[in-house]
């Protein structure tokens, strides 16, 4: 095999000497480790690893005799498990309707290969920010909808994505509300921004009530889009205090910082494969060193 | 008048000129004016101000005159007013239950000074914080609630409280629902302190469901108590990185300490006269150096 | 006089009835005092004032009788003092040389005109980013460095500045020394930003060194130059927090994000009129709501 | 062997296989794998590993048996290593001077039991903090010292920690010099904490040339204590945001609740096992779930 870094992504049932079987088992095919992250959810007895292992000559498997073999071990202890070979970058659609500080943000990263992705497309429901894909050289592709067009604009958004091999939708502040049968089509894939309060505020002009009530604190969450919109596995959340002399104008303005930080941390942890959900839950593991 | 800094806090109308008839009505009479800290709400076109003056032996006027040459500016204004004279502690009482983490650190802030306050008594519908009181030589006082006997006990607390002229309540982990009655009783008087979440959590074991959901920071809000419990003036706000390693045990270890920060300032801010309440927000003005 | 925000920026020797002979001058002009923002230096007995008016028809005054007037009552009161009219958008250079993050993020905020100021060029000793600043349609000029040029090359870049009228010199990642000369030609006129750790770093490679000692935070200041180079007045910081996990390149690239938002809010702040350098001290008044 | 969580601290060269080498020795034993976790230094090849095993009634070893065969493992892979059974709670001091902010604040949390440690004596070169220390049922030690009897007065406390078999000295401010010989008789053994800020301020007053310089950030550093005092391995640091209204006094008090939290998590990290040091560097891993 030639030499690469493989991320194995597993959970499974906990049991008695799972991490001694899993790294022996590289061990004995000729892998060495790199790092081997593990999370036991106790109430839960569920087990959860990130496991970097590192090829060379000497390993003797293909992919696919790995992927088979490992995939007895898999069935011996209810594992579930992707495998991602490094080499290959991740594709991305960035998703944005009027706002720009994110999309500046993710394809400036980017373009200074900052982000280990390739970022395919930005897609717009709106004209508006045309100009800053051109920009960074990314194709812009303009999909208008209404309530009444959703269907259709998803099915064309699907095709796009799909025909694409897109990895991941990016949506940094696309402001149109998703259909259940639109998520449901790409579980875990989808990551979504939005604005987060101490107390939480719902409904229209969050900022305005966040000012009327002299909150202390602004954040942001990125999560995993699910039918449940605004409720899906937190992957990162961010926050920074204010003052009651903050308008809701500033507000917005710090607001959008804080979005920008978030959600380029939460794109990274994904493309990195750091990321393991489980339930409504995202179990993130730190970046490791190599 | 003897040598004493003043505290007014004022809100009104805004209006032309108001900065300049305040600072020279205080100019006029000989005070010297230490800080002057003003917030305008645009929206409302409110104006608030807290002004720190400092009287010497060149000040003719006694503090009634002073109060009721002012009383005729306000009517002028529709200025609403308070004034401290800063040599007198404000008299404080604490509210608990069983958990001791914000009672051990507001009475150990008190003991070294670091609280301009007097701490009179501890109160609790549990007999177990008893030690920690006598400990620091502060009076507890044991009244038990049930729901049955609520308006009872707090006929009791009022009793308490008012024949101590208690200027403050702090309410540090007192888990027992205050009546609408009690707590128009003490009209910004009461500070609370709980824990708080991004998304919020409605409801019991709050901890447990931050840590089902996967939360990436929890935090603690410090209000005034009003009718709508938790849903006060928010005077001060703290959060803390956590991780989906943090069991809830952890998260409510991690959350007790943001607890006593937040509480412990709020509670500062409120008894160094920074605070002024208009409607359901707290406009909290920064120590100044003086 | 036109409708206009003026802001005044204020220092004194602190005496009695100063503010309000300060707020009193505005009023007696018609002018309306839209905030007053004042620090007292006890130990220094200094006071220091940000103040903003507005003017409206009633104000019968024009700009030269208005600061002639106040330049009467400046002397009176030994104070120094610079005014704003608010309507002109201040010249702003910015100095780069590999590094683009601080340029992609400064001109994205001009661009989507959050940052009120004119970018009339960026100014670099190497090619590198010239197709960032033409991507955004700013000027780019090519200004070679060594030591033995030095002198020419800033004097160039003094030619190149003063004859585009530049207020402010912004170094966002230009890693080249400044002469005491030209610093001494900006005074408070030239803002820089670099890495900042605890405990500090002297050197070379300081990700590599707080990487060997372990560092659990690392941050920037951005300051304003002077001859010390990393030693005038601070304008604003931020940290994050990091693990034994992150690499010298983690670091690093959590660094470039940390400087990114702290010197984007130290150009706001200055080019917001909300600082008043006195000494080696930067006083920096919160943004008001107006 | 008795049901128990054992910990193990290893460090080695890092090699190929050592993960699953190690792994599967506990397996082999019969223990279960609570958490492994590793940290790799690729500049320095050191393989660093914190496991959590739990024996049960099938583990037939011994604690000597185990330590013996482990032993043996650890020869062939140049391990350096110690083990924590866990039922044992680690003998702590508690030394300090004047003031009492962490004093109080650990003496609360061993009494509330959130530090699993045994706090066996208080020890001060001042009588001050006496009623702290009896006010919480711990036995103090008043030992004096001056420049002249600091060999005579570390041999008393050497004397005393060691006839206590203590395993912890925690400077909870303690403010005199640790000659070189005792700091190494306790190699890593010793945690201080002390004041932070970017920049650093050597010498004497450092709040007060913070607010000379208007620093716009003050923080705190725990780490265990070296020959070079102020300069030995990082194990958690904090910090908060000031503004230029902070005096001297109000940075120092900040800087004292600052100094608390630090300085309570370092205890906690110690007690708890997770910190590994190498050289100038603490690797602190992250608290697990079980």
């Amino acid at each position: 095999m030639k030499p690469q870094i493989i991320t194995f992504l597993i959970k499974c049932p906990d049991q008695k000497g799972i991490i001694a079987k899993l790294t022996h088992f590289f061990y004995q095919e000729g892998f060495n480790i790199l790092s081997s992250q593990q999370y036991v959810n106790e109430t839960e007895q569920r087990f959860f690893m990130r496991l970097r292992v590192v090829s060379d000559s000497s390993v003797v498997l293909s992919k696919e005799q790995l992927e088979e073999r490992f995939e007895r071990l898999a069935e011996a202890y209810q594992i579930t498990w992707t495998v991602d070979y490094g080499g290959k970058k991740q594709k991305v659609a960035i998703m944005v309707s009027h706002t720009s500080h994110n999309l500046y943000d993710l394809l400036h990263r980017h373009k200074e290969g900052k982000l280990f992705c390739k970022v395919k497309m930005v897609v717009s429901n709106h004209e508006k920010l045309r100009p800053i894909a051109e920009m960074f050289g990314i194709p812009f592709y303009y999909l208008p909808v209404t309530s009444e067009t959703r269907k259709a604009q998803e099915a064309e958004l699907i095709e796009l994505f799909d025909s694409n091999h897109i990895d991941l939708i990016v949506m940094a502040r696309y402001m149109q509300i998703l259909t259940t049968d639109f998520v449901k089509h790409y579980p875990n894939k989808i990551i979504n921004i939005h604005h987060s309060f101490l107390p939480a505020f719902q409904g229209a002009n969050p900022y305005k009530r966040a000012y009327e009530r002299g909150v202390k604190l602004i954040g942001a969450t990125a999560h995993y889009a699910t039918e449940d919109l605004d409720e899906g596995p937190i992957i990162e959340q961010g926050v920074e205090r204010v003052t009651h002399e903050s308008t809701p104008a500033s507000l917005k303005s710090i607001g959008a910082d804080i979005e920008t930080m978030v959600l380029a941390k939460a794109v990274s942890f994904h493309i990195n494969n750091q990321i393991i959900v489980e339930g409504n839950k995202a179990i993130v593991f730190p970046e490791t060193g190599e």
